[in-house]
C-alpha cells in the first residue's frame, strides 16, 4: 500500500489531505494537457483529496522520463499493464488513442482503480460497451469510471447547461452545432496516426464530432433520436511520414517516401432530431480554412437562445426573448463573474481562463466524485451512447443519408 | 406607342433618356421595395432607360389608388389582365404570392412584355417550367425575364462572387448556409397566407430556403448535385385571422374565431454535394429566437474563405490562406469601398447601404439588360433550377431523408 | 407665384398634400443625399406636408442643370440671392462650405424662407450667433431653422437617447467618443477645399468633431463645461490639385502643380467635463488607418451602459447594471424593430436601414416641424453651442491644452 | 546553505537543471497568479533553471502557512527582512501594495537577491528613483531587476510589438488606449487599500493606468514627451471595512462601521504626445458599467493598424493598409499559431490562452535573464519612467490640465 510521503515528491500533493495518486498513460497533447490539470487543481480549489502526479506510462524509457521530468511526474513505467497493478496509483488516466482505451480501462477497472479516459471512449459500440459492463462491476466495489468531455467544463458552457436546465430558453426548437478546423487543407500534411481508422477508429468524427455530439446532448439535456448523415474524404492519400508524428503536426525532418491512404473521414454533416422533436444540425471538418478551432453551438427555444464559440471560450451569448424586443438582443456575458461555474476560485472578472483550464476543472470535479463515491459525469455510459450516435452517423452516411435511429 | 411625357408625372423618370415604363402588381412589403427600386435606381445610377412607376395594380380599387400615391405610381390598375395588356406599360413587375406567379408572368410574356418575378419563381417545378418555355419564346421577340433574388445584389455578395471567380478562394471544400428568422416563436401568431401551402407552396422552404440555395449556388459558381433533407412544423396548429394580415404580421384589430392547421414547414434541414463534391449545409427556419435576419453564408476553399452575414450586410469577412500564418485572419472588408460592386455611385467609404438597396441594384441591372439585350441574371431558368432544388429537399424529406438527387 | 401643381413634375410630390417646395443650394455629397432624403420622405412616411424638390442652384448653369436632372429637381437657378427670393420656394436648404452658411442662412430668413443648413452650423461663433438671431427673428415670423446633425436620426442613436432619457443608465459617469476616418492617411492627397481653413473653417474638429460634439451633448441630454485639447496637422503640405475636386476625393485627371500649406487641422483630441461632472473624452482624425466612417460612442452610467458604432449603424449595444452579473452583458439590440425609432415605416426586423436613411429622417423631422410651427430640433442655437465647443477646444489647443471654459 | 535537493518538494522543480530559488512577498491576487506562473513555466517552456516555491513571506503566519500549502510553497516567513537575508533564496518576488515595494525591493537587491517587483514599481518617483540606483548596483553584482508589467508578455501584444519593430505599420500617427472596469461603480462597495492614498498611491492611475502607460510605450517602441490630463473622485465617501478585505473584493462578513474618505482618483484621463509626435490618447477607469477588464489599445500608423482588448486576449486584430482597398479590412488574427511569440511550447492552433499565462511567460523571461546575465525588460528604469509619465498626468491634472512634459 503506498505511503502518502511517496507521493510528495510529485507535482501537485498539497500537505495534510490524502492524496489521490494519478497514473497515467500517454504524454502527447492530451498527456500534456492532463498534467496541467492534475497539478493545478489542487492549487486552485479546494479538494478533498491531493491529487499527485505519481507514475506516467510510455513505452519508450529514455523518451517517458523526459517526459515525466519535463510534466512532473514522480516515476515513469513502460508497460501499461505494469501501471494497473502497481499499488501506489489509484487512478489510471488513459491519454493515448482510442484503439488502446477498451483494454488499458477494462484491466484498470479490474485492478481496482478509478479510471478517467479520454474522448472518443472507445474506436466501436462494441469496445464501449465492455466499458461500460466494466465500470458497473467497478462501481460496487467502490470504482468510479469517467470519460474526458472536457468541454462540458469550460464555464461558458457549463453556465449554459445550467440556464438550459433553470428553463430559460424553453422548448428546444434548434441546437445548430460545428466544430471548423482547418489542419488538413494542405494536400502534403502527412498521414498521422489521426487519418488512419484502425488507430483513430474515425476521422473528424470521431475527434471533433464525438465532442459536439456530447456537447449538444448535454447542454440540451436530452439524447439525439436519429440521424441522417454525409461523410467525405478530400484528399484521399497523403504522404507516408517516415518518422514520429503527433497526430496533430507533422515532426520535424520527417521525410516522406510516398505516399499512403486516408482511411477516415475528413468531414461529417449530419442532422437530427432530439428526443424532444428538436431539430440538431452538426458539422465537424478538418478543412474550414482559417477556423482554427471553431467549436460553436446555438441553442434555439421558445424562449430564448444561447450561442458559444470556442475561439472566444470566455464568452457565452444570450438572447432573453421575454423581454420587451425594443431593448432584446444577444447579449455576450463574460462568463468571468464569481458566481459562474468554477469561477469562485479564479481571478477577478474580466481575467479569462484558457483551454487548459477544462482539464483543471475536470480533475477538480473527478476527485469531488471519487471522494463523494458518486458516478462522475459523463460516465461510461454517456461516453457508449456518443458512441451510438457516432455509429448511427457512419450507417446513415453508408445508406444513402437515409434517417437512422440511435440505438439504446 | 407610349409618349415620354406621360411617364413625366411617375417618380423616377429623368429627362431625356428613353423610359422604361413599369407595371406592378402587388404592393405589400415587396412592392414598398421595389418602388424604392424603381423611384432610386435612375438617380443614383447612369442608366440608358429612365424607368418610370407607370401603373400600380391591386385587387382593391381604394386600396391600390391609395398605396400608388404612397409610392409614387402614376396610374393604377384592378385586374392584372388589364394591365399586362395596356401599351404604356413596357415591363410587369410581380410582387404578388407564388401561386399567381406563373399565371401573371406568362400572359404579361405572350403580351410582350419584359418580366421581373418574385422569388421563389413559382410554387412548383411544373409552373416553372411552364414560365422557362414563356420566357424563351418570349426572349426571341426581345421580351426579357429576371426572377428577383435580390440577395445577389448586395455589395458584399457581389465581391464574394467576384473573389470566388477570381480565384481567391481555391477549390470549394464547404458551402454552410442558414437563413435564421424567429417570428413564429410565438404559438399566438396568426395563420397569415405564409403559412397556408396552397398560397405559400412551402415555408420556410420556399421563403428563405429559395434564397439561400440561389445565393449558395451563385456564390460557388455551380450547382447542387443532390440533398438529403428534414422539415418539421412545430405549432400545427395556429389562430385563424379574421381580417387582412400582411403575410408578416398580424394586422391590428384582427380577431381570431378557432384556429387552422399550418400546412408549410416551419424549419427545413439540408444538407448536399456540389457537382464538385464540395459539401453543403443549409438550415431555414422561423425558429431562431433572437435571430431576425440572419442569412449566414460560410464558404471553404483550398485557398481561402468567405463568410457573410445579412445582419450585417456592409461586410463581408475573408480569410486568405496563402498569407503566412502569423499574419492570417478573418478581415472584416467594410465593403462601402468606390471598387466595390455598384458602390462607385453611391457615398464615401463607411457610410453603409441598407436592404432596400438591394432592390436598386436589381432595378439597375435589369435596366441595362433590357437595354442591351441580354438575359438578364439569374434568367427564370436560374429559377427554375432552385426549384427544382427544393422539390428534392421535399423528396427526401419525405423518403426519411434519403439523398437525392437534383433534376437537371 | 407657385402653383401646386407646378411642383408635381418634381420628385417626391404626393398628391392631395400641401406641398413644402424645397430650394436646396450646393449638389455635391451633401446635395445628393439631401436629394435622397427629400424624395423618399414622404414616399415612406405619412408626412403632413408634401415634400417636393422644387428648385437646385449652384454656379455653374450646366453642372447644375445636369445634377437637377440625376437628382430629380424641377428647376434651377445659378444664383442663391434670386434662389431665396423665389415665391415657389417655401425652405432653403444649405448644402454649400461652411464659410457660406451665414450669409445664405441670414439671407433665406428674411426672406420668410425656413431653412435647413448643414453642420457644421458656420465657420465662427460670430457667424454662428448671426444666424441665431435671424433664426429668432424669424420664427416670430414662423419661420423655422434647423441645422443638419443627421447623426441624431440613426434610429439607434434615437433610441439610444430615448434610453438615456428614460433613466436606464442612471447618473452619466463617463462618454467616451471617438470618429475615426483615414482619407488623408496617404501624402499625396490633394489640397481640396475641407483642408484650407478660408473655406472649411476648421479640419477634423468642425467636420468631425462637430458631429461627435452635438451626438454626445445629445445623447447625454446636458451640455459639456470645459474642455482641454490638442490639435494637430501631421502632414503639412500636400499636392495642389489643378482641377475640381469634390473635397473628399481626388478628381480624376487632377495634376499636381506644386504643393500647398494645409491650413487646418488633421486630427483633434479633447477631454472635458459635462456639466452634471461625467467626464467626456474626444477623438476627431483622419488619419486612423483602416477606420473609414467609425463614429464611435460609449456611455458608462451608474446602471447601465450605451454603445454605438456608425460602421454598424443598425446596432446598439447596451448593458443593463442592473440585471444578475451571472447573465448580465452588453447586448446586440438590432434597431429594426417596429418600436423602434422611425421604424414603424420600414421593413421587416432585421432588414437594415443605411447611412441615407438619416437624411430622409432629416427630412420627416423637419417636415413635422414646420407644419406644427414648432422649433426644429437641433435649432441654430444648438448649432451655436456645438461652435462655442468648437471655439473653446481650440483656444485649449492653443493655451497648452489648458481647461478651458464653454461660453454659454 | 540551501541544497538544491531541498527545494525539491516544491512545486516546479524540474530534476537535473539548476534551481532558481523563489521567495515571494504576498500571497493575494498577484501573489496567487504569480504562483501559477512560477510552477507552470518549466513545465511547459523548456528552460536552463528550474523555478522553486522556496519560500513565501506573510506577516500572519497561520495564514501564510495555509497559503504556502494551497499554492505550493515549501516554507514561510513572517517577515520580508527575513526573507531577503535567508541563503537559499535566489530572487525575491514583490507581490505587496506599492508602498512597500521600494523598501524591500532595495533591500533584497542589497542582500544579493535577484529581484520581481509588481507594478507599480513604486507609488512615488522618488522611490523608483531609488530602486533604479540600486538596481544599478546590484546589477554590477550580477544580480537582476524586473518589473513586472505582465501585459506585454499576451502573445498578442507581443506579436504587436513584433510587428510595429518589423515596420508593419509605418510612421505611427495615434495611439489610443483605454482601461475600463466597473467594480466601483456601486457606491456601496466598501474603501478597501485600493482605495487609500497612503497605500496605492494613487487609484486608476496607478493600477490601471500605469498598465496602459507601460504598454502603449512598448508597443509604440518610444516614450511619451507630454501629458494634459483629468482626474476624478466620484465618489467620495465609502463604506469602511470592519474586517479584512482583498483590495478587490469585500471579504464575507465585513460589517462596514461608518464611511471613510476615498483619496485616490477614480478615473483618470489623459492625451499626450510621443517623442515622434504621434498623438496618444488615455482613459483609466473603474466606473465603465459593464466593461470588466477592458484594456484597450489601437495603433494607427502609416501603412497599418493595430487594435487589442484584453477581454479577447488570444486576437488581435491589424489592417494592412498597403493591400487594395478592395480587399483590405482588419483582419482577426487568432494568436494562438507555433510562430506566435510564446506559442510553440503551447497547444495546437485554436486552443487559447488565459490570463494567468502572462505570469507564466513572465517567470520564463525573466528566468531566461537571468540565466544569460541581461537586464530584464521592463528594467526598473522602464518602472521609473512610468512612474514618471504618471506624475506629470498627476501635475497636469492639478495645473487646469495644462501640458506638462514628461521629466527624463
Amino acid at each position: 500500500m503506498a505511503q502518502p510521503q511517496q507521493s510528495e515528491g510529485a507535482d501537485g500533493a498539497e500537505t495534510g489531505k490524502p492524496p489521490l495518486r494519478v497514473g497515467m498513460v500517454g504524454y502527447a497533447f492530451m498527456g500534456a494537457a492532463h498534467s496541467q490539470g492534475w497539478r493545478t487543481a489542487g492549487r486552485v480549489f479546494d479538494l478533498p483529496l491531493s491529487p499527485a502526479l505519481a507514475v506516467l506510462c510510455g513505452r519508450d524509457a529514455t523518451a517517458v522520463r523526459a517526459a515525466a521530468d519535463r510534466h512532473g511526474w514522480a516515476d515513469t513505467e513502460t508497460d501499461w499493464r505494469a501501471l494497473v497493478e502497481r499499488d501506489d496509483v489509484d487512478l489510471v488516466d488513459i491519454c493515448t488513442p482510442g484503439d488502446s482505451h477498451a483494454e488499458i480501462a477494462v484491466a484498470a477497472l479490474a485492478a481496482g482503480k478509478h479510471v478517467l479516459c479520454e474522448k472518443p471512449l472507445a474506436n466501436t459500440v462494441a469496445e464501449a460497451e465492455a466499458m461500460v459492463r466494466a465500470a458497473e462491476e467497478a462501481q460496487e466495489q467502490g470504482r468510479l469510471a469517467m470519460v474526458g468531455f472536457n468541454y462540458r467544463r469550460i464555464p461558458a458552457t457549463a453556465l449554459a447547461r445550467r440556464m438550459v436546465a433553470e428553463g430559460r430558453i424553453g422548448t428546444l426548437r434548434h441546437v445548430r452545432v460545428a466544430y471548423l478546423q482547418d489542419w488538413l487543407v494542405d494536400p502534403a500534411f502527412p498521414l498521422t496516426w489521426r487519418l488512419r481508422r484502425e488507430q483513430a477508429g474515425s476521422g473528424s468524427l470521431g475527434d471533433l464530432g464525438a465532442h459536439i455530439v456530447d456537447l449538444a446532448q448535454y447542454l440540451a439535456g436530452e439524447p439525439l433520436a436519429g440521424v441522417s448523415a454525409l461523410t467525405e474524404t478530400f484528399v484521399r492519400r497523403r504522404p507516408l511520414p517516415t518518422g514520429p508524428t503527433s497526430g496533430l503536426a507533422a515532426v520535424d525532418g520527417v521525410g516522406a517516401t510516398g505516399t499512403g491512404q486516408v482511411t477516415v473521414d475528413d468531414a461529417a454533416l449530419f442532422t437530427g432530431r432530439f428526443a424532444s422533436g428538436a431539430l440538431a444540425s452538426f458539422e465537424a471538418t478538418r478543412y474550414a480554412t482559417g477556423r482554427k478551432n471553431a467549436l460553436r453551438i446555438e441553442l434555439n427555444g421558445e424562449h430564448g437562445s444561447l450561442a458559444f464559440d470556442l475561439e472566444r471560450l470566455n464568452e457565452l451569448s444570450y438572447h432573453d426573448g421575454t423581454e420587451p424586443g425594443a431593448h432584446a438582443g444577444f447579449r455576450r456575458i463574460l462568463v468571468t463573474e464569481p458566481d459562474h461555474p468554477y469561477l469562485d476560485a479564479w481571478w477577478p472578472p474580466g481575467h479569462g481562463l484558457g483551454y487548459e483550464h477544462t482539464f483543471v476543472h475536470q480533475a477538480r470535479d473527478l476527485v469531488h466524485a471519487v471522494a463523494d463515491g458518486r458516478t462522475p459525469e459523463p460516465s461510461f455510459a454517456d461516453g457508449l451512447q456518443v458512441q451510438r450516435v457516432l455509429a448511427a452517423v457512419e450507417e446513415s452516411a453508408e445508406k444513402n443519408s437515409l434517417y437512422t435511429s440511435i440505438a439504446t
